[in-house]
């Protein structure tokens, strides 16, 4: 049967994070899970640098920052594996796919990725959802083994010595341009080109520049054209794409790989499914317990709603810091519930690691 | 007429502080009052020093550099006094005594030193009460322009070269022994004595052993025993006190001067008179808005109390902001309430002096 514990908290976020320090605080185990191959959701993800002005007792921080102090205070509840040095509870990469209600009690949560485990609590910090990498809204795609969604993390990619197009006109797309023409050649793709609706990118203008010198160069074909149909070879493979263009006409573009970096965008997912009272797409909580309308399955920061509600961090860290004693409440009736502080409580610096 | 303004902040305390911050993000300007003589609230009245381990995004801070941090990004709505360089709107060493609802709408706030503001809004961060000097409970004192609680600031002070007893066993009492004692001699009174209730003190080693070797060099006289009576003047002073020892025998001690330093202790006093529904000495406030029973009178941090209410710092800077959106919404029905984010926003770029 899959391991056990005490809670398990989706969504490696700001919140999700604090989450997990305040059950540590309790006495509570907590798994975190997180789609995203780091922590930090979408501070990380979306504006890693830009400065963050209204968490309390921090004049000015940038979300890398609160990400990199929120990881130190829940240290001690994120004990790393003997091996890899890694935290052995915290499983990044992993998208929950399923969850379901234990008879004995608790849950069973699934990922995608083949992560099972069970617990007595369940705590949604998923933010707007699960950030997925947006795709191309076209049949067969999902399934084709030539579309990729990200570069190859240190196998030579499948793409080499072949026709390589790259679509997008932002950062990531110009980035991984500038990245895989930089590579030695025995990784390069013998063609690589760069595909966008329109001669014009949103990006960087250090990225731009360096895009158009290398087209300029050759070392990069630019294709403008809006795609409109995917041609899938008996085997599964995308062997082409038809391509929009502004003229009107539809050209056919063949291709032998094609690596999609159109950003990222958050998907609800299987959350929809849980059963959960959802309002307007958020799961509607207790102001004060941040309890769903399922038994122990508590939603905080972002992607839940209650009367009032103000969807910043330092709000998710009430909730969180709520629901964790809300589920301790609830999960150990028969343990003293007078509130401890850390500032004096011995049982508080032995969890810390203090003693 | 006395000025009137937005919002009047009681208690500047972390969470009075940064219900400023709240507000001025809004853009609601705030006048903000303490009766202690400096910004921090318990956090530096009582433990300065100790480290906190739970406000969320900062591992390890003590209440000091917490207040400190607060008091920063709190800055751009705490405008400095062109003369003083002080802060104007923070009034400090001011103990709010009377609270009044206006015939035309908003409250009336008068402090027993004589400040009188009036505003649309009343925000109480009063925590466990308006922290005032501990006092023996004996009659007359309070009239007697003798006896003290604080050493004076800058001018000679009344007991030059009378006798002053200092009365108290903790490190605030040994303390001011020991600073009395090392004043220069115009300055010092003619006999100082400690009086405490036993021959042992509950203070600093450090500062036991100094006020110890006071004693041994006869600086500093030791009275031993507990103030049973006062003995009050015609004219109102205190000349002497009946203390009961250790033998059971009551003698009775002359003096010219008593500074009574036994610590702090919270008092709602005023704020139990003023019509807001309580719940075991609380403010029963709503956890959507953190209103209290008066209307835009709103109650956040540990005076507070709501279901599943935790006496924390960071629920204290949660219930702040949901207050200041909540007054913002009562007072500029009209204004556009769509969340404005750090971030991202201009204005709110603007209201805290980046552009």
């Amino acid at each position: 049967m899959s391991p056990c514990t005490d809670a398990i908290v989706i969504g490696a976020g700001p919140v999700g994070l604090f989450q997990v320090f305040q059950l540590g605080l309790l006495g509570l185990k907590a798994e975190l899970i997180d789609v995203l191959p780091e922590a930090g959701g979408q501070c990380v993800a979306l504006y890693p640098e830009k400065p963050i002005y209204d968490v309390p007792g921090v004049p000015v921080c940038t979300g890398r920052e609160l990400t990199r102090q929120l990881l130190a205070q829940a240290a001690p509840f994120l004990p790393p594996d003997a091996d890899t040095g890694r935290p052995c509870n915290l499983h990044l990469g992993h998208l929950v796919s399923e969850v379901s209600a234990l008879p004995e009690g608790g849950y069973r949560v699934a990922t995608a990725q083949g992560l099972v485990r069970r617990a007595r609590a369940l705590f949604i910090a998923a933010g707007a959802g699960a950030f997925v990498p947006k795709t191309l809204a076209l049949p067969g795609l999902d399934a084709a083994p030539n579309v990729h969604h990200h570069l190859p993390d240190g196998t030579p990619p499948g793409w080499v010595g072949r026709h390589l197009i790259v679509s997008g006109g932002g950062d990531e797309a110009l980035q991984a341009v500038i990245d895989i023409a930089g590579t030695n050649a025995s990784h390069r793709p013998a063609r690589l080109s760069l595909l966008h609706r329109r001669d014009q990118f949103q990006a960087d203008p250090a990225l731009d520049a360096a895009v158009r010198t290398l087209i300029a160069q050759g070392q990069v074909d630019l294709i403008v054209g809006m795609p409109s149909a995917s041609q899938i070879s008996p085997q599964g493979t995308l062997s082409a794409l038809d391509l929009l263009g502004a003229d009107g006409q539809t050209r056919t573009q063949p291709l032998d790989h094609l690596l999609i970096r159109q950003g990222m965008s958050p998907k609800l997912g299987a959350l929809t499914q849980w059963g959960m009272a959802l309002e307007r797409k958020q799961v509607a909580v207790s102001p004060s317990t941040f309890e769903s309308s399922l038994p122990q399955v508590y939603a905080v920061g972002d992607i839940n709603t209650y009367p009032g509600k103000k969807r910043l961090l330092l709000c998710g860290f009430h909730e969180a810091t709520l629901a964790a004693h809300a589920a301790a409440a609830a999960l150990r009736p028969d343990a003293p519930q007078h509130l401890l502080y850390t500032t004096t409580s011995p049982l508080l610096h032995e969890r810390l690691g203090l003693l």
